[in-house]
Protein backbone atom coordinates (compact mmCIF):
# COMPACT_ATOMS: atom_id res chain seq x y z
CA UNK A 1 0.00 0.00 0.00
CA UNK A 2 2.90 2.24 1.38
CA UNK A 3 4.13 1.86 -2.42
CA UNK A 4 1.34 2.78 -3.53
CA UNK A 5 1.11 5.78 -1.86
CA UNK A 6 4.92 6.78 -2.55
CA UNK A 7 4.27 6.94 -5.90
CA UNK A 8 1.81 10.05 -5.49
CA UNK A 9 1.39 11.99 -8.32
CA UNK A 10 5.12 10.24 -10.41
CA UNK A 11 3.47 6.73 -9.00
CA UNK A 12 -0.13 7.47 -10.59
CA UNK A 13 1.85 8.75 -13.76
CA UNK A 14 3.70 5.43 -13.68
CA UNK A 15 0.66 3.15 -13.22
CA UNK A 16 -0.80 5.23 -16.22
CA UNK A 17 2.02 4.22 -18.54
CA UNK A 18 1.76 0.55 -16.64
CA UNK A 19 -1.89 -0.08 -17.71
CA UNK A 20 -1.06 1.31 -21.13
CA UNK A 21 1.84 -0.86 -21.99
CA UNK A 22 -0.72 -3.55 -20.27
CA UNK A 23 -3.05 -2.54 -22.90
CA UNK A 24 -0.88 -2.80 -25.67
CA UNK A 25 0.61 -6.27 -25.18
CA UNK A 26 -2.67 -7.35 -24.81
CA UNK A 27 -3.51 -5.80 -27.73
CA UNK A 28 -0.28 -7.01 -29.49
CA UNK A 29 -0.80 -10.53 -28.46
CA UNK A 30 -3.73 -11.39 -30.57
CA UNK A 31 -1.65 -9.16 -33.64
CA UNK A 32 1.32 -11.35 -33.69
CA UNK A 33 -0.52 -14.48 -33.57
CA UNK A 34 -2.83 -13.56 -36.39
CA UNK A 35 0.32 -12.20 -38.71
CA UNK A 36 2.10 -15.65 -37.80
CA UNK A 37 -1.13 -17.35 -38.91
CA UNK A 38 -1.46 -15.20 -42.34
CA UNK A 39 2.60 -15.67 -42.94
CA UNK A 40 1.88 -19.30 -42.19
CA UNK A 41 -1.29 -19.48 -44.68
CA UNK A 42 0.72 -17.56 -47.04
CA UNK A 43 3.76 -20.11 -46.85
CA UNK A 44 0.96 -22.92 -47.10
CA UNK A 45 -0.76 -21.04 -50.28
CA UNK A 46 2.77 -20.71 -51.57
CA UNK A 47 3.37 -24.16 -51.05
CA UNK A 48 0.08 -25.00 -53.19
CA UNK A 49 0.62 -22.81 -56.17
CA UNK A 50 4.44 -24.55 -56.06
CA UNK A 51 2.40 -27.75 -55.91
CA UNK A 52 -0.06 -26.89 -58.36
CA UNK A 53 2.51 -25.51 -60.89
CA UNK A 54 4.25 -28.78 -60.33
CA UNK A 55 1.47 -30.44 -61.08
CA UNK A 56 1.18 -28.36 -64.53
CA UNK A 57 4.74 -29.17 -65.15
CA UNK A 58 4.02 -33.15 -64.99
CA UNK A 59 0.75 -33.00 -66.43
CA UNK A 60 2.44 -31.14 -69.41
CA UNK A 61 5.65 -32.86 -69.65
CA UNK A 62 3.48 -36.28 -69.50
CA UNK A 63 1.30 -35.10 -72.35
CA UNK A 64 4.40 -35.06 -74.88
CA UNK A 65 5.19 -37.82 -77.56
CA UNK A 66 9.30 -37.48 -77.65
CA UNK A 67 9.44 -37.85 -81.34
CA UNK A 68 11.95 -38.78 -83.78
CA UNK A 69 10.83 -39.14 -87.49
CA UNK A 70 14.08 -38.32 -89.50
CA UNK A 71 14.62 -40.88 -91.79
CA UNK A 72 18.52 -39.83 -90.84
CA UNK A 73 17.98 -41.28 -87.06
CA UNK A 74 20.99 -43.62 -86.14
CA UNK A 75 20.24 -46.17 -83.67
CA UNK A 76 22.40 -44.06 -80.90
CA UNK A 77 19.66 -41.16 -81.36
CA UNK A 78 16.92 -43.38 -80.90
CA UNK A 79 18.79 -45.11 -77.75
CA UNK A 80 18.99 -41.54 -76.62
CA UNK A 81 15.87 -40.54 -77.34
CA UNK A 82 14.40 -43.41 -75.05
CA UNK A 83 16.64 -42.09 -72.09
CA UNK A 84 15.59 -38.92 -72.15
CA UNK A 85 11.70 -39.91 -72.34
CA UNK A 86 12.52 -41.72 -68.97
CA UNK A 87 14.52 -39.12 -67.74
CA UNK A 88 11.82 -36.21 -68.24
CA UNK A 89 8.65 -38.11 -67.70
CA UNK A 90 7.12 -38.03 -71.13
CA UNK A 91 4.24 -39.99 -72.11
CA UNK A 92 6.26 -41.66 -75.04
CA UNK A 93 8.80 -42.12 -77.42
CA UNK A 94 7.26 -41.92 -81.16
CA UNK A 95 9.30 -43.51 -84.00
CA UNK A 96 9.53 -44.99 -87.37
CA UNK A 97 8.37 -48.57 -87.77
CA UNK A 98 11.72 -49.83 -87.89
CA UNK A 99 12.85 -48.36 -84.50
CA UNK A 100 10.03 -50.20 -83.27
CA UNK A 101 11.46 -53.01 -81.49
CA UNK A 102 14.96 -51.53 -80.74
CA UNK A 103 12.64 -48.56 -78.52
CA UNK A 104 11.28 -51.91 -76.56
CA UNK A 105 14.80 -53.20 -75.72
CA UNK A 106 15.90 -49.82 -74.72
CA UNK A 107 12.70 -48.89 -72.49
CA UNK A 108 12.77 -52.31 -70.72
CA UNK A 109 13.81 -50.74 -67.35
CA UNK A 110 11.03 -47.87 -67.69
CA UNK A 111 8.29 -49.22 -68.52
CA UNK A 112 6.15 -46.33 -68.23
CA UNK A 113 7.52 -44.69 -71.55
CA UNK A 114 5.12 -46.06 -74.37
CA UNK A 115 6.25 -47.02 -77.58
CA UNK A 116 4.24 -44.91 -80.29
CA UNK A 117 4.69 -45.75 -83.92
CA UNK A 118 3.51 -44.38 -87.13
CA UNK A 119 1.92 -45.85 -89.77
CA UNK A 120 1.76 -44.89 -93.46
CA UNK A 121 3.58 -41.87 -92.54
CA UNK A 122 4.13 -39.56 -93.82
CA UNK A 123 1.97 -39.13 -96.95
CA UNK A 124 -0.64 -42.20 -95.88
CA UNK A 125 -1.13 -43.20 -99.55
CA UNK A 126 -0.41 -47.04 -98.95
CA UNK A 127 -2.75 -48.93 -99.69
CA UNK A 128 -5.42 -50.29 -96.66
CA UNK A 129 -4.24 -53.82 -96.76
CA UNK A 130 -0.47 -52.24 -96.09
CA UNK A 131 -0.99 -50.05 -93.29
CA UNK A 132 -2.78 -53.23 -91.53
CA UNK A 133 0.16 -55.09 -92.26
CA UNK A 134 2.38 -52.59 -91.00
CA UNK A 135 0.42 -52.03 -87.54
CA UNK A 136 0.56 -55.68 -87.13
CA UNK A 137 4.52 -55.82 -87.12
CA UNK A 138 4.44 -52.46 -84.96
CA UNK A 139 2.12 -54.15 -82.59
CA UNK A 140 4.31 -57.80 -82.67
CA UNK A 141 7.25 -55.67 -82.39
CA UNK A 142 6.33 -53.70 -79.13
CA UNK A 143 4.41 -50.96 -80.54
CA UNK A 144 1.54 -49.41 -77.38
CA UNK A 145 0.29 -46.65 -79.91
CA UNK A 146 -0.44 -46.18 -83.50
CA UNK A 147 -0.38 -42.64 -85.49
CA UNK A 148 -1.99 -43.71 -88.39
CA UNK A 149 -1.97 -41.68 -91.38
CA UNK A 150 -5.85 -41.10 -93.48
CA UNK A 151 -5.78 -41.54 -96.86
CA UNK A 152 -5.54 -37.88 -97.34
CA UNK A 153 -6.37 -38.58 -101.75
CA UNK A 154 -9.77 -40.73 -100.28
CA UNK A 155 -10.31 -37.29 -98.24
CA UNK A 156 -10.11 -35.12 -101.71
CA UNK A 157 -12.17 -37.76 -103.70
CA UNK A 158 -15.04 -36.89 -100.98
CA UNK A 159 -15.05 -40.81 -100.45
CA UNK A 160 -15.09 -40.80 -96.50
CA UNK A 161 -16.15 -44.19 -96.36
CA UNK A 162 -13.18 -45.28 -97.16
CA UNK A 163 -11.27 -43.30 -94.83
CA UNK A 164 -13.38 -44.94 -91.90
CA UNK A 165 -13.41 -48.33 -92.90
CA UNK A 166 -9.52 -47.79 -93.21
CA UNK A 167 -9.25 -46.62 -89.62
CA UNK A 168 -11.67 -49.30 -88.57
CA UNK A 169 -9.14 -52.14 -89.99
CA UNK A 170 -6.19 -50.08 -88.26
CA UNK A 171 -7.87 -50.24 -85.29
CA UNK A 172 -8.50 -53.91 -85.11
CA UNK A 173 -5.13 -54.71 -86.34
CA UNK A 174 -3.85 -52.72 -83.56
CA UNK A 175 -5.79 -54.83 -81.05
CA UNK A 176 -7.06 -52.30 -78.30
CA UNK A 177 -3.73 -50.12 -78.07
CA UNK A 178 -4.72 -46.07 -79.42
CA UNK A 179 -4.81 -45.43 -83.05
CA UNK A 180 -3.95 -41.65 -83.82
CA UNK A 181 -5.83 -40.41 -86.78
CA UNK A 182 -3.53 -38.18 -88.53
CA UNK A 183 -5.93 -35.75 -90.98
CA UNK A 184 -2.84 -33.07 -91.72
CA UNK A 185 -5.25 -30.49 -91.16
CA UNK A 186 -3.65 -27.88 -93.09
CA UNK A 187 -3.71 -29.52 -96.10
CA UNK A 188 -7.39 -29.72 -95.61
CA UNK A 189 -10.42 -27.32 -95.64
CA UNK A 190 -12.49 -26.93 -92.98
CA UNK A 191 -15.28 -29.02 -94.09
CA UNK A 192 -12.67 -31.62 -94.96
CA UNK A 193 -11.53 -31.47 -91.51
CA UNK A 194 -14.86 -31.45 -90.04
CA UNK A 195 -15.91 -35.04 -92.44
CA UNK A 196 -12.33 -36.57 -91.81
CA UNK A 197 -12.48 -36.07 -88.46
CA UNK A 198 -16.06 -37.71 -88.01
CA UNK A 199 -15.10 -40.38 -90.31
CA UNK A 200 -11.56 -41.31 -88.38
CA UNK A 201 -14.03 -40.85 -84.95
CA UNK A 202 -16.64 -43.38 -86.84
CA UNK A 203 -13.45 -45.94 -87.42
CA UNK A 204 -12.51 -45.68 -83.75
CA UNK A 205 -9.70 -43.42 -83.77
CA UNK A 206 -8.67 -42.88 -79.77
CA UNK A 207 -7.13 -39.02 -81.02
CA UNK A 208 -7.48 -37.06 -83.81
CA UNK A 209 -3.95 -35.50 -84.50
CA UNK A 210 -3.22 -32.47 -86.69
CA UNK A 211 0.25 -33.06 -88.38
CA UNK A 212 2.73 -34.99 -89.67
CA UNK A 213 4.89 -32.22 -89.44
CA UNK A 214 6.11 -32.68 -92.69
CA UNK A 215 3.78 -30.99 -94.84
CA UNK A 216 1.98 -27.63 -94.64
CA UNK A 217 1.98 -25.54 -91.50
CA UNK A 218 1.95 -28.06 -88.61
CA UNK A 219 -0.87 -27.28 -85.18
CA UNK A 220 -1.90 -24.14 -84.93
CA UNK A 221 -4.52 -22.95 -82.00
CA UNK A 222 -7.28 -22.65 -84.37
CA UNK A 223 -7.30 -26.21 -85.55
CA UNK A 224 -6.73 -27.58 -82.30
CA UNK A 225 -10.03 -26.08 -81.05
CA UNK A 226 -11.71 -26.76 -84.20
CA UNK A 227 -10.82 -30.44 -83.69
CA UNK A 228 -11.41 -30.18 -79.53
CA UNK A 229 -14.76 -29.46 -81.21
CA UNK A 230 -15.52 -32.03 -82.92
CA UNK A 231 -13.80 -34.28 -81.00
CA UNK A 232 -16.49 -36.60 -78.88
CA UNK A 233 -15.78 -37.09 -75.17
CA UNK A 234 -13.41 -39.90 -75.36
CA UNK A 235 -11.63 -38.90 -78.13
CA UNK A 236 -8.01 -37.09 -77.65
CA UNK A 237 -6.44 -34.16 -78.98
CA UNK A 238 -2.85 -34.49 -80.41
CA UNK A 239 -1.42 -31.10 -81.72
CA UNK A 240 2.06 -32.08 -83.61
CA UNK A 241 3.71 -30.47 -86.22
CA UNK A 242 6.27 -27.31 -85.42
CA UNK A 243 6.06 -27.37 -81.71
CA UNK A 244 9.13 -26.00 -80.35
CA UNK A 245 8.53 -23.83 -77.12
CA UNK A 246 6.81 -24.08 -73.66
CA UNK A 247 4.69 -21.46 -74.89
CA UNK A 248 3.76 -23.50 -77.97
CA UNK A 249 2.57 -26.71 -75.64
CA UNK A 250 1.06 -24.31 -73.25
CA UNK A 251 -1.43 -22.38 -76.07
CA UNK A 252 -2.01 -25.75 -77.39
CA UNK A 253 -3.08 -28.07 -74.50
CA UNK A 254 -5.21 -24.37 -73.45
CA UNK A 255 -7.15 -24.90 -77.17
CA UNK A 256 -7.58 -28.42 -76.34
CA UNK A 257 -4.93 -30.32 -77.17
CA UNK A 258 -4.60 -33.44 -74.65
CA UNK A 259 -0.96 -35.00 -76.38
CA UNK A 260 1.77 -32.94 -77.65
CA UNK A 261 3.70 -34.54 -80.80
CA UNK A 262 7.25 -32.64 -80.59
CA UNK A 263 10.68 -33.15 -81.22
CA UNK A 264 11.59 -30.43 -78.92
CA UNK A 265 10.58 -32.24 -76.04
CA UNK A 266 13.65 -32.02 -74.20
CA UNK A 267 14.10 -28.06 -74.38
CA UNK A 268 10.60 -27.35 -74.04
CA UNK A 269 10.80 -29.58 -70.46
CA UNK A 270 13.79 -27.77 -69.47
CA UNK A 271 11.64 -24.16 -70.25
CA UNK A 272 8.80 -25.23 -68.47
CA UNK A 273 10.71 -26.19 -65.57
CA UNK A 274 12.38 -22.71 -65.18
CA UNK A 275 9.06 -21.44 -65.01
CA UNK A 276 7.73 -23.88 -62.44
CA UNK B 1 23.48 -23.81 -196.15
CA UNK B 2 21.73 -20.64 -197.96
CA UNK B 3 20.84 -19.31 -194.43
CA UNK B 4 24.11 -19.64 -193.09
CA UNK B 5 25.79 -17.82 -196.35
CA UNK B 6 23.22 -15.15 -196.02
CA UNK B 7 24.29 -13.97 -192.64
CA UNK B 8 27.33 -12.13 -193.89
CA UNK B 9 29.57 -10.15 -191.66
CA UNK B 10 26.29 -9.81 -189.15
CA UNK B 11 25.78 -13.57 -189.73
CA UNK B 12 29.49 -14.38 -188.27
CA UNK B 13 28.69 -12.16 -185.20
CA UNK B 14 25.22 -13.82 -184.80
CA UNK B 15 27.54 -17.23 -185.25
CA UNK B 16 29.79 -16.04 -182.47
CA UNK B 17 27.35 -15.24 -180.28
CA UNK B 18 25.79 -18.03 -180.54
CA UNK B 19 28.73 -19.83 -179.78
CA UNK B 20 29.46 -18.08 -176.76
CA UNK B 21 25.60 -19.03 -175.46
CA UNK B 22 26.10 -22.38 -176.52
CA UNK B 23 28.77 -22.35 -174.53
CA UNK B 24 27.78 -20.87 -171.88
CA UNK B 25 25.00 -23.30 -172.11
CA UNK B 26 27.53 -25.84 -172.12
CA UNK B 27 29.24 -24.03 -168.37
CA UNK B 28 25.88 -23.30 -167.05
CA UNK B 29 24.21 -26.96 -167.27
CA UNK B 30 26.88 -28.82 -165.14
CA UNK B 31 26.34 -25.36 -162.81
CA UNK B 32 22.84 -25.57 -162.65
CA UNK B 33 23.00 -29.35 -162.24
CA UNK B 34 25.64 -28.61 -159.14
CA UNK B 35 23.35 -25.84 -157.79
CA UNK B 36 20.20 -28.16 -157.62
CA UNK B 37 22.41 -31.36 -156.37
CA UNK B 38 23.94 -28.76 -153.22
CA UNK B 39 20.51 -27.69 -152.78
CA UNK B 40 19.36 -31.54 -152.50
CA UNK B 41 22.38 -31.85 -150.24
CA UNK B 42 21.24 -29.32 -148.13
CA UNK B 43 17.69 -30.26 -148.05
CA UNK B 44 18.53 -33.73 -147.03
CA UNK B 45 20.83 -32.37 -144.69
CA UNK B 46 18.28 -30.49 -143.05
CA UNK B 47 15.41 -33.37 -143.12
CA UNK B 48 18.19 -35.56 -141.85
CA UNK B 49 18.87 -33.08 -138.67
CA UNK B 50 15.16 -32.62 -138.56
CA UNK B 51 14.85 -36.48 -138.06
CA UNK B 52 17.97 -36.82 -135.37
CA UNK B 53 16.22 -33.56 -133.59
CA UNK B 54 12.91 -35.46 -133.78
CA UNK B 55 14.59 -38.91 -132.42
CA UNK B 56 16.12 -36.94 -129.36
CA UNK B 57 12.66 -35.36 -128.79
CA UNK B 58 11.18 -38.59 -128.61
CA UNK B 59 14.59 -40.18 -126.91
CA UNK B 60 13.89 -37.18 -124.14
CA UNK B 61 10.45 -37.59 -123.80
CA UNK B 62 10.57 -41.08 -123.68
CA UNK B 63 13.01 -41.15 -120.60
CA UNK B 64 9.96 -39.06 -118.64
CA UNK B 65 8.29 -40.87 -115.82
CA UNK B 66 5.55 -38.86 -115.69
CA UNK B 67 4.64 -38.21 -111.79
CA UNK B 68 1.72 -38.00 -109.79
CA UNK B 69 2.78 -38.28 -105.68
CA UNK B 70 0.96 -35.55 -104.35
CA UNK B 71 -1.26 -37.33 -101.43
CA UNK B 72 -4.01 -34.80 -102.52
CA UNK B 73 -4.01 -35.83 -106.19
CA UNK B 74 -7.78 -37.10 -106.89
CA UNK B 75 -8.68 -39.69 -109.22
CA UNK B 76 -9.17 -37.25 -111.96
CA UNK B 77 -6.03 -36.02 -111.69
CA UNK B 78 -4.77 -39.19 -111.95
CA UNK B 79 -6.97 -40.23 -115.28
CA UNK B 80 -5.63 -36.79 -116.85
CA UNK B 81 -2.13 -38.20 -115.67
CA UNK B 82 -2.57 -41.48 -117.66
CA UNK B 83 -4.21 -39.09 -120.91
CA UNK B 84 -1.34 -37.15 -120.86
CA UNK B 85 1.18 -40.02 -120.39
CA UNK B 86 -0.35 -41.79 -123.79
CA UNK B 87 -0.68 -38.60 -125.86
CA UNK B 88 3.24 -37.30 -125.10
CA UNK B 89 4.40 -40.83 -125.30
CA UNK B 90 6.22 -40.32 -121.80
CA UNK B 91 7.57 -43.82 -120.59
CA UNK B 92 5.23 -44.17 -117.56
CA UNK B 93 3.39 -42.76 -114.97
CA UNK B 94 4.58 -42.75 -111.38
CA UNK B 95 2.06 -42.98 -108.78
CA UNK B 96 1.30 -44.07 -105.18
CA UNK B 97 -0.17 -47.33 -104.52
CA UNK B 98 -3.63 -46.63 -103.64
CA UNK B 99 -3.59 -45.40 -107.64
CA UNK B 100 -1.84 -48.54 -109.29
CA UNK B 101 -5.13 -50.15 -109.99
CA UNK B 102 -6.54 -47.09 -111.11
CA UNK B 103 -4.34 -46.01 -113.77
CA UNK B 104 -4.05 -49.85 -114.63
CA UNK B 105 -7.60 -49.47 -115.84
CA UNK B 106 -7.16 -46.00 -117.51
CA UNK B 107 -4.40 -47.02 -119.38
CA UNK B 108 -6.15 -50.38 -120.91
CA UNK B 109 -6.30 -48.54 -124.24
CA UNK B 110 -2.41 -47.14 -123.84
CA UNK B 111 -0.34 -50.81 -123.20
CA UNK B 112 3.02 -48.66 -124.43
CA UNK B 113 2.69 -46.58 -121.36
CA UNK B 114 4.64 -48.55 -118.03
CA UNK B 115 2.78 -47.80 -114.84
CA UNK B 116 5.42 -47.34 -111.69
CA UNK B 117 4.69 -47.53 -108.44
CA UNK B 118 6.34 -45.95 -105.19
CA UNK B 119 6.87 -48.27 -102.08
CA UNK B 120 7.99 -47.18 -98.76
CA UNK B 121 7.60 -43.38 -100.05
CA UNK B 122 8.85 -41.20 -99.38
CA UNK B 123 10.98 -41.61 -95.95
CA UNK B 124 11.81 -45.35 -96.55
CA UNK B 125 11.81 -46.20 -92.77
CA UNK B 126 9.08 -48.82 -92.85
CA UNK B 127 9.79 -52.24 -91.95
CA UNK B 128 11.36 -54.51 -95.23
CA UNK B 129 8.30 -57.12 -94.81
CA UNK B 130 5.79 -54.04 -95.41
CA UNK B 131 7.93 -52.84 -98.14
CA UNK B 132 8.06 -56.60 -99.41
CA UNK B 133 3.82 -56.31 -98.99
CA UNK B 134 3.48 -53.24 -100.47
CA UNK B 135 5.63 -54.31 -103.70
CA UNK B 136 3.54 -57.41 -104.04
CA UNK B 137 0.33 -55.41 -104.02
CA UNK B 138 1.61 -53.09 -106.33
CA UNK B 139 2.25 -55.92 -108.77
CA UNK B 140 -1.14 -57.73 -108.02
CA UNK B 141 -2.42 -54.16 -109.10
CA UNK B 142 -0.61 -53.97 -112.35
CA UNK B 143 2.26 -52.17 -111.53
CA UNK B 144 5.31 -52.95 -113.89
CA UNK B 145 8.44 -50.93 -112.50
CA UNK B 146 8.70 -50.26 -108.53
CA UNK B 147 10.35 -47.36 -107.00
CA UNK B 148 11.73 -48.28 -103.65
CA UNK B 149 12.80 -45.61 -101.67
CA UNK B 150 15.82 -47.89 -99.92
CA UNK B 151 16.15 -47.88 -95.69
CA UNK B 152 17.97 -44.12 -95.07
CA UNK B 153 18.54 -44.89 -91.40
CA UNK B 154 20.39 -48.18 -92.28
CA UNK B 155 22.80 -45.88 -94.81
CA UNK B 156 23.33 -43.87 -91.48
CA UNK B 157 24.04 -46.84 -89.41
CA UNK B 158 26.12 -48.45 -91.55
CA UNK B 159 24.39 -51.78 -91.87
CA UNK B 160 24.80 -51.98 -95.86
CA UNK B 161 24.15 -55.54 -95.76
CA UNK B 162 20.71 -54.61 -94.83
CA UNK B 163 20.33 -52.00 -97.44
CA UNK B 164 21.16 -54.80 -99.92
CA UNK B 165 18.65 -58.00 -98.73
CA UNK B 166 16.16 -55.32 -98.26
CA UNK B 167 16.29 -54.09 -101.77
CA UNK B 168 16.76 -58.16 -102.84
CA UNK B 169 14.10 -58.62 -101.32
CA UNK B 170 11.59 -55.86 -102.91
CA UNK B 171 13.38 -57.32 -106.13
CA UNK B 172 12.36 -60.82 -105.86
CA UNK B 173 8.64 -59.31 -105.00
CA UNK B 174 8.74 -57.44 -108.02
CA UNK B 175 8.63 -61.02 -109.85
CA UNK B 176 11.11 -59.56 -112.56
CA UNK B 177 9.89 -56.17 -113.11
CA UNK B 178 12.25 -53.45 -112.82
CA UNK B 179 13.44 -51.98 -109.18
CA UNK B 180 14.82 -48.77 -108.88
CA UNK B 181 16.58 -47.61 -105.78
CA UNK B 182 15.81 -44.38 -104.29
CA UNK B 183 18.84 -43.17 -102.82
CA UNK B 184 17.75 -39.53 -101.36
CA UNK B 185 21.17 -38.49 -102.30
CA UNK B 186 21.22 -35.54 -101.01
CA UNK B 187 20.70 -36.65 -97.52
CA UNK B 188 23.77 -38.77 -98.05
CA UNK B 189 27.77 -38.09 -98.08
CA UNK B 190 30.02 -39.06 -101.23
CA UNK B 191 30.99 -41.92 -99.22
CA UNK B 192 27.53 -43.20 -98.27
CA UNK B 193 25.87 -42.68 -101.74
CA UNK B 194 28.63 -44.89 -102.94
CA UNK B 195 28.32 -47.83 -100.38
CA UNK B 196 24.43 -47.23 -101.02
CA UNK B 197 24.52 -47.82 -104.50
CA UNK B 198 26.79 -50.98 -104.33
CA UNK B 199 24.12 -52.40 -101.96
CA UNK B 200 21.19 -51.73 -104.20
CA UNK B 201 23.24 -53.09 -107.29
CA UNK B 202 24.16 -55.94 -105.17
CA UNK B 203 20.13 -56.52 -104.35
CA UNK B 204 19.79 -56.47 -107.78
CA UNK B 205 17.88 -53.05 -108.36
CA UNK B 206 17.78 -52.07 -112.07
CA UNK B 207 18.25 -48.07 -111.29
CA UNK B 208 19.79 -46.19 -109.12
CA UNK B 209 17.39 -42.73 -108.56
CA UNK B 210 18.35 -39.96 -106.63
CA UNK B 211 15.55 -38.96 -105.25
CA UNK B 212 12.61 -38.75 -103.89
CA UNK B 213 11.79 -34.98 -104.50
CA UNK B 214 10.22 -34.13 -101.14
CA UNK B 215 13.12 -33.54 -98.90
CA UNK B 216 16.69 -31.80 -99.80
CA UNK B 217 17.45 -30.34 -102.85
CA UNK B 218 16.46 -33.06 -105.53
CA UNK B 219 18.56 -33.90 -108.67
CA UNK B 220 22.14 -32.96 -109.64
CA UNK B 221 24.14 -32.79 -112.54
CA UNK B 222 26.86 -33.96 -110.13
CA UNK B 223 25.13 -36.63 -108.53
CA UNK B 224 23.60 -38.21 -111.49
CA UNK B 225 27.56 -38.02 -112.64
CA UNK B 226 28.22 -39.65 -109.99
CA UNK B 227 25.65 -42.17 -110.37
CA UNK B 228 25.81 -42.95 -113.80
CA UNK B 229 30.27 -43.94 -112.51
CA UNK B 230 28.92 -46.12 -109.94
CA UNK B 231 26.22 -47.87 -112.02
CA UNK B 232 27.49 -50.86 -113.53
CA UNK B 233 26.87 -51.49 -117.81
CA UNK B 234 22.80 -52.73 -116.89
CA UNK B 235 22.14 -50.33 -114.18
CA UNK B 236 20.22 -47.46 -115.40
CA UNK B 237 20.48 -43.63 -113.43
CA UNK B 238 16.96 -42.37 -112.52
CA UNK B 239 17.24 -38.48 -112.13
CA UNK B 240 14.42 -37.05 -109.99
CA UNK B 241 13.35 -34.20 -108.23
CA UNK B 242 13.31 -30.76 -108.77
CA UNK B 243 13.16 -30.90 -112.46
CA UNK B 244 11.27 -28.24 -114.02
CA UNK B 245 12.70 -27.39 -117.84
CA UNK B 246 13.60 -28.78 -120.60
CA UNK B 247 17.18 -27.40 -120.41
CA UNK B 248 17.16 -29.62 -116.93
CA UNK B 249 15.94 -32.88 -118.67
CA UNK B 250 18.81 -31.97 -121.20
CA UNK B 251 21.67 -31.08 -118.96
CA UNK B 252 20.94 -34.39 -116.86
CA UNK B 253 20.41 -36.72 -119.28
CA UNK B 254 23.92 -35.65 -121.02
CA UNK B 255 25.18 -36.11 -116.96
CA UNK B 256 24.40 -39.80 -117.82
CA UNK B 257 20.37 -39.92 -116.54
CA UNK B 258 18.82 -42.79 -118.62
CA UNK B 259 15.48 -41.94 -117.02
CA UNK B 260 14.06 -38.73 -116.03
CA UNK B 261 11.21 -38.08 -113.21
CA UNK B 262 9.23 -35.52 -113.09
CA UNK B 263 5.81 -33.81 -112.38
CA UNK B 264 6.31 -30.85 -114.88
CA UNK B 265 6.45 -33.65 -117.65
CA UNK B 266 3.66 -31.95 -120.27
CA UNK B 267 5.56 -28.71 -119.49
CA UNK B 268 8.80 -29.83 -120.37
CA UNK B 269 7.48 -31.68 -123.93
CA UNK B 270 6.51 -28.73 -125.42
CA UNK B 271 9.61 -26.95 -124.76
CA UNK B 272 11.43 -29.84 -126.05
CA UNK B 273 9.08 -29.79 -129.09
CA UNK B 274 9.20 -25.79 -129.94
CA UNK B 275 12.98 -26.56 -129.76
CA UNK B 276 12.81 -29.32 -132.46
Amino acid sequence: MFGIKKKGAAGAEEEAAEKTAAKQQAEAAPAKQQAEAAEEERRAFEAYKKEKKLEELHRLIGMIDHTLLRQTATKEEVRKLCKEAAEYGFHSVCVQPVYVSACYSYLKNAPAVKIACVVGFPMGENKTETKVFETKRAVADGANEIDLVICLSAVKNGNYGYVKREVKKVVKAAKGRPVKAILETSLLTREEMRKAAAAAQGGGAAFLKTSTGYFGGGATVEDVEALRKLAGGQCGVKASGGIRTAEDVRRLAAAGATRIGTSAGCAIAEELKKQS
